[in-house]
Parts: structure tokens; C-alpha cells; sequence
């Protein structure tokens, strides 16, 4: 199964001409989901090869506006696009976030008369009052939902943080199981971990035919982990005739932060393939950056080793530094420093560092099996 | 005094790579005054000559969201750059838009916890019921501001229709009379008019010297509209010695509409010297244009006739008509041609017509003396 991450921006704090605000978009067979959504995401899409009209879930990482302005536009934008006929969109969009995106959605959305042809659910992530200083802290009262739902709006979920893995189950499927972890921030921000279930092993034909087992049900019940009794009474488990089975890819996106909070984020990112983690600044602003609550290549680099992940991609560059195809000599600041500074952090750990570009495209491929 | 409109975004329903969303700006000396904002526009300032912090009025024609989703991001982004001595900020972006716009910033800013570096005042222009169809309307209930006011936010002005001249004093100053006038669209709509005062006319120095006369403040006198007695007993009036003052410009930019409603644009648009008129579709789609509450060129020229203003300039075009700069051969659409729909329908009218594309600037330039 394919599966790929495209950055549509890659810039903090605004969207620029040559950096978007932030937002991600990861592809697996069919389905797009997009992680935060600055403004100019909609258009940035299209500068694409992406379709807004795939995208089946949103997840934002904390309420600044250069992860989240983008949101009310898309929606209209997709629900422009979208087949008129409602019984072609049964489909509903699901948007994970903090607590306070669901009213930020209804008053955006049902102030500008914004009628989408799609339904939509928020389902709230319940922060900590750790996550933030007490002065990027939003009252209840700010943040609570008020008034009749959007016409398209279905009731969302509310997740509380799950006190003994420290983290927030979102959902499983056939294909993922997808958590979010508390990150430290001046506001209370997540990252996301999606994690690929497991594919079986290939069934080993060979012994299959020296069992003499022909492709058909038996196969496929094989395949599906059950035992199957032959007619000589022999009994074969999965086990005899498969090999290992291919281990699920894992890809964690974390939102903006000047550290992890608690156990959550370093357990459920252990061994990701593809670890995305903002780099805002270069090390020489550290006091900076964790005075903004943002991070620096190091200390990117310090969570991805911490994870054993198998590659970090920095992103989120402060608009000070442009990106490498627009890159001057004598100009004073280079994005490639900032990967510099996390390989010199990384050195000897075997994880691979790359620079996220907007529109760049990094396909996330299944690993061999051991 | 120099006076332009640039136009920031031209196209309709949502920003594309070719055409950002609604939005421009009318520059006079020093001052930049916006006309919606639409998704991008910040970006689209960036790419223009103009600066964001110059921005010190911001005009909403309606609540839809390719005419307003960019606010919330382009008054961060000018509290990013802004000097963060509070003594310098003192200066308050005044804010005009329909009722409704005063609780939306307060959610998007407050949800966001975008703390600005400046004051910002929302005054609110209270519709009519007969602005638009009863499912365009908004209720008082949701319309209707809430909670504390942000940090930042002043007290606005609520302003209502004024029934005998059938539209909204906004503000007067030294230079400019700023008005609004209603709009029939699928939500409540308005127009802006915005008309300099009057500039005096030259001193005719040859007959103030005949008169004896020396420049001094007997000069500053008649040029300010006073008599002065000479030593003679003489009396000297402003018209003895003053050429005729030159009249003030007057430009309209109308929101999105499929008509004027009641008699406040035509009476306040009379003889303007530019009015910026939506042309959403060619007159071909005039049904498909009408249902969706907009207008064609034929229908824009109409109007510009009905007020004998001297330019027409067409924006707001659906993002089928691809900029003129990326035309091709056989193009299905061609926006050239939506000038000339206009030019047909304006013949022997003497209003010359112009198309806005995005980061175009029109000077407005003075009118000599008649």
C-alpha cells in the first residue's frame, strides 16, 4: 500500500509567498488526511497534485491561527467541488483538535452562511493544564460550544487524556490505530501518531504444496491467522506456512513545541519511520525558540533519538529562513544549517534527517520484513 | 494627493494559484484602506507594493467567507510587525462590516489566542430584512456579540440606516466623507463611498498683486474661505481671487450583489470617478449569476450608467475566467471578453470600462478644474 506525506507549508507564525502556513498531507491508498491547516492551505492544495475533495479527516495540532485559518475555507472550498446529490455525501469529515475548534467552526462557518454539502464532526481533545503557561491557557467558558449545531455538523466525541497510557485513543480502523500525545507549548498543542497495523506474511507456497493445499478457502482462512486440520488429521498453523509478518508503518506529527509532556509522546513514537518535528529556529536562537514555546534542530533532534526514530523531517521554519531553491549566496540565513545542526545532533544514531519543502513529497515505504 | 486602488484578489468563491479572493486596497497619501479580505490576502499584500501595516481601516461588504476568512490572519500578521512599544500602537484599526463581524473576531482572535499589539474597533452596519432572501438571513441571536471584548478591542459604533438618505454615515474627517449604501444579495450586502472634500482652488497671484497683496496669512486667510479688508477698506472675497476648487474624487466599491436596493447607491454614486462593480459571470449565465445573488457586466454597466460615473472597473470573477496574463488559445472563458459585454452595453455612455486583475493598480487621478 502506498503511502506518502506532502507539506503544503511549511513556514511559522503567517503564510508567506514562498512558505505556507502550516499543513501536511498524509496519503495511504485513496484516503488524505490533512494535518493542520494555515491560511492558504486551500490554494496550496491546489499548486498540488493532491485533490481537497479526498480529504477525509483533519487533524489540528493547537489553535494558533497559522494551523487552523485555513480550516473554514477548505470546507467550503471541498463542499464547492462537491457532487450536489446528498445521498453521495453520506461521507462525514471527522476533525480531531483541542478543545474550542468546535465552536471556533460553528461561528466561522454559520456566521459567513457557509452551508456545506458534506456533514462534519469535531471530536475535542481535552487538554492538561500543564500543556501550556497559565497565560496560553483558554477559560472553559471561552472554549465551550454554544448555540444549535451547524446544519451539516454531527455530535463529535469528546477524548479525554487516557491517565494510564497518556495519551488520546482517536480511532481504529481496519488499517490504523491513531493516538495523539500532549506536547508543551503557550498554548496546549498535540502531536499525532498513526500507526499501520501489521500485514501477514506471505503465504510460503512451497510448503503449502507439500502439504497438498491448493489455492482456495484454505488459503485465505490460513492468511486470515486461523488453523486449518487436513484431512489426514494433520493439523497446520498459520505459523507453519507464512512468513513474518510485515510490520505496520508508523509516522508521528508533532504540532508546535518546546518539549514533550509526560510519558505519552516518547512511548507512542518509539521506532516511528517518519517523525516530523518543527525546527522554528536554529540552535543559535534556542532561548528564543523555547521562550515562543518552539524548538530548535537539537532539540528535534533529541526527541527523535530519544524515539529511535528512523527518520526526522524538520519543519515549521521561522520566515527568516528561505527555502533552498530560493536560497542567495550572502544571504544570512540557510535552511540546510538547520538540518546540519540536527545531523551533527544525530550523528552515530543511524536517523535521517530531511528538510521539509512546501509541495515536497516523501513517500513513506513498507519496511522488508526482518 | 495621490490616490490609487490595487487590487489584491479578483476572483469569486475561493482563492485559487491565479486568483486570490476578494480584497483591495484604496491608497491616499499614507494611508491604505482594505475592501474585504478574502483567504490569502495577506499573501497577496506581500506580493504588492503595499505594506500591511499601513492598513488603518478595513471595510467587510458581507460576512461570506471569500470576502472575510483573511482578517482574522492579516491583523496577526500586522501585529507581527508592529513596533512592540505599546506607546506606538496607539493608533486603533477601525473595522466596518455588518452585524455579526464584531462577534466573529472576537471567537477567531480569542480561540486563537492572538494577542494584538494594537487596538482594533468594530463598527457594525445593521441590515435590513429586505437585503436578501429569508434563508440569507442571520439571526439576531447568533449575529449578536458575546462575552468580553478581546483585549485589544474598543467599543464600536452600532450603525444604523439613515432613512432618509437610505444609507450608513461610516465616518467624516479633514479628507474624506466615508458612507455605505445597501446591496441585494444572498446575505446582506453593502457598498462603500468614499468621497474626498473638495480641494481649493489656486490663489490667482497676478490679482493679488494688482490688489497689493503680499503672500503671508492674508493668503492663508482667503485660501481657508475668508474676506480680508484691505487697508483701503477694501473687501476681498475668497471667489475674487481664488480659481475654482477642484472637486474631490469619488470612488464606489460595491460588494457582491445582484442589485442596488432602495435609493442609496445610485444617489451616493452619482457621477463617481470610479466604481468597482462585481461581474461574477458573462451575460450568458445572467440566470445561473441572479440565483447566486450576483451580477453580469451588462448588469454592472447598468448601473454605472444609472450614476453616470466615469469607470467602470469589473472584479470578482468566477475562477472559470483565468487572468488575461495566462489566457491560452481556445480557452473555453475568456475575461476580455466580460469587458466587452460591458463596453456594448456602455456604448455612447462615455464610462470607459477596465478589468481588475490581481496586483493591478489604478491611479484615480485628480479632475482638472472645470
Amino acid at each position: 500500500m502506498i503511502m506518502d506525506v506532502t507539506f503544503l507549508g511549511t513556514g511559522s507564525a503567517y503564510p508567506s509567498p514562498h512558505r505556507g502556513a502550516s499543513a501536511l498531507v498524509l496519503r495511504t491508498e485513496g484516503d488524505c488526511w490533512l494535518f493542520d491547516c494555515g491560511e492558504g492551505t486551500q490554494t496550496q492544495l491546489m499548486r498540488s497534485p493532491l485533490r481537497a475533495g479526498r480529504i477525509s479527516k483533519v487533524f489540528i495540532s493547537h489553535l494558533h491561527g497559522d494551523h487552523l485559518f485555513g480550516l473554514p475555507g477548505l470546507l467550503c472550498t471541498i463542499s464547492l467541488n462537491t457532487n450536489p446529490d446528498p445521498q453521495q455525501n453520506l461521507n462525514c469529515v471527522d476533525i480531531y483538535g483541542p478543545r474550542g475548534l468546535r465552536h471556533f467552526l460553528r461561528v466561522t462557518l454559520g456566521l459567513t452562511g457557509s452551508q456545506l454539502l458534506f456533514p462534519y464532526a469535531v471530536h475535542e481533545l481535552e487538554p492538561t493544564a500543564d500543556q501550556s503557561p497559565e497565560e496560553g491557557q483558554l477559560s472553559l467558558e471561552m472554549t465551550a460550544e454554544r448555540g444549535p449545531l451547524h446544519p451539516q455538523e454531527r455530535p463529535g466525541r469528546t477524548i479525554p487524556l487516557d491517565d494510564s497510557s497518556d495519551s488520546y485513543l482517536l480511532f481504529e480502523d481496519k488499517k490504523f490505530v491513531v493516538k495523539a500525545f500532549r506536547l508543551f507549548h503557550r498554548v496546549p498543542s498535540f502531536g499525532f501518531c498513526i500507526k499501520e497495523h501489521d500485514h501477514p506474511g506471505r503465504l510460503k507456497t512451497e510448503v503449502l504444496k507439500e502439504l497438498g493445499l491448493k489455492p482456495g478457502p484454505l488459503y485465505g482462512r490460513l492468511k486470515a491467522g486461523e488453523s486449518v486440520t487436513l484431512e489426514s488429521g494433520r493439523v497446520v498453523l498459520p505459523t507453519d506456512v507464512q512468513e513474518e509478518s510485515i510490520p505496520g508503518r508508523k509516522v508521528c506529527i508533532f504540532g508546535d513545541c518546546s518539549s514533550v509532556l509526560g510519558e505519552g509522546a516518547l512511548s507512542l513514537c518509539k521506532g516511528a519511520d517518519v517523525l516530523v518535528h518543527e525546527a522554528t529556529l536554529g540552535n543559535e536562537y534556542r532561548e528564543k525558540a523555547v521562550d515562543h514555546g518552539h524548538s530548535t534542530p537539537e532539540m528535534a533532534a533529541a526527541v527523535a533519538s530519544a524515539c529511535c526514530a528512523r527518520k526526522l523531517v524538520l519543519y515549521h521554519f521561522s520566515q527568516r529562513y528561505k527555502p533552498s531553491s530560493l536560497q542567495k549566496e550572502g544571504d544570512e540565513e540557510d535552511v540546510s544549517e538547520l538540518k546540519r545542526q540536527a545531523e551533527e545532533a544525530l550523528q552515530g544514531s543511524g536517523v535521517e534527517v530531511a528538510l521539509a519543502e512546501d509541495l515536497l513529497t516523501l513517500p513513506i515505504p513498507l519496511r522488508r520484513p526482518r
